[in-house]
């Protein structure tokens, strides 16, 4: 995880009030994000309670109410302290396809590391989240200046989404996940496809995701109308 | 959006032969992984405990047990009751990439409908769940009978399911989820490129899966080596 911005924390007027004084107080917005995100990834996210975030954080709820207002707003907190770890820096200057690339990888690892946020903030809006919106700003541009049509722009950016959402859900998958156990004479087609990707040595997750994003990479500028 | 297959229920002759008893009663483990299947939908995942699964059956937590051993059993059961919604009929008839076509479309569907679902069932291991190897295995078949590398059959379906998983979220987003709101002048590249997709009239979540499944269909059977 990044490391704490304390710069964020004294530009806050609350948090230079009570400075100097013992844990829980310098609350301050990032702060919020870190403690709910640790929460999630500790516990699960049906343990993010406006309560459970303030007792996390060592406050009151009111103190905690002082600085958000409702659990949307610390999910948009969560969803811009995820997104900027994510790598966008490649569509300001490389080929749109090394671009895409290297924010697959990178957006894809995030959640790998935040699993438990993946069908969060698949469904989360975004205008509440500035960070966020600059990631598809940078990304958008991208596709703008290597010459995509335009109303396809928004469909490619959520089917790669889509894909990096799954791939980040299946890089936490058990490695033996498609085990057939028992039933293997049941399945010999299966099994067979198991064995032989298993042969190649690949990580099975690493494997499938680079597999799928060459092939959407190679598919997608074909354009629209194909749907 | 696909038909429910209601089919499935009324052929369960564990499910006739109660009809009209008190509830409680004739537990089975079909009856048990639906029962789990409406406390996900109604409360999410982490509602699904052992004991509340017993209590929404009406049974004692015993009696459950005497069914299933865990809730991992459980898990493997829904699995199984969910999978065997998805249409892979295409497989074993259609040309493959219309095999395909059908079997995600139909997948995308069913777990649309069991959104909760999708990060439990994208890292379950398949080897306790007969009726999902079996969907495995109709679908490698298919992939096998095309001529596809073996060693690439299992990254193929792996790269379709986290498309598919990823946009089974995606259809379940709210469809203003990409609404600039205030911000829209400082992110000029993809609030044109939300409102260019917008004046096509097509759903947003519809329009990327298509785009996204046929770029896959596309770009997939370049075949190995790519990664």
């Amino acid at each position: 995880m990044g490391t704490t911005t304390g710069a964020a924390s004294t530009a806050d007027p609350a948090a230079r009030r009570k400075a100097g004084r013992p844990r829980g107080e310098l609350l301050n917005r990032p702060k919020i994000a870190r403690a709910a995100l640790r929460l999630v990834g500790d516990r699960g996210y049906d343990a993010l309670t406006m309560s459970a975030l303030a007792k996390a954080l060592g406050v009151s709820a009111s103190a905690l109410y002082n600085h958000v207002e409702s659990k949307q707003e610390v999910l948009q907190l969560v969803q811009d302290q995820v997104m900027d770890e994510v790598d966008c820096s490649g569509f300001a200057t490389l080929p749109l396809q090394d671009a895409i690339r290297r924010w697959a990888a990178s957006y894809r690892d995030v959640f790998a590391r935040h699993a438990p946020l993946v069908p969060v903030i698949a469904v989360l809006q975004v205008s509440g989240s500035p960070r966020t919106l600059r990631m598809y700003e940078e990304v958008a541009a991208g596709f703008a200046r290597a010459g995509w049509e335009t109303s396809r722009i928004i469909p490619a950016i959520v089917a790669l989404e889509s894909f990096i959402f799954g791939s980040a859900l299946d890089a936490v998958a058990p490695q033996d996940i498609f085990d057939v156990g028992p039933l293997a004479d049941e399945v010999p087609a299966f099994s067979t496809a198991v064995d032989s990707q298993r042969a190649t040595g690949k990580d099975p997750a690493q494997d499938a995701f680079g597999y799928g994003l060459e092939a959407l990479l190679r598919g997608l500028p074909a354009g629209p109308g194909s749907a």
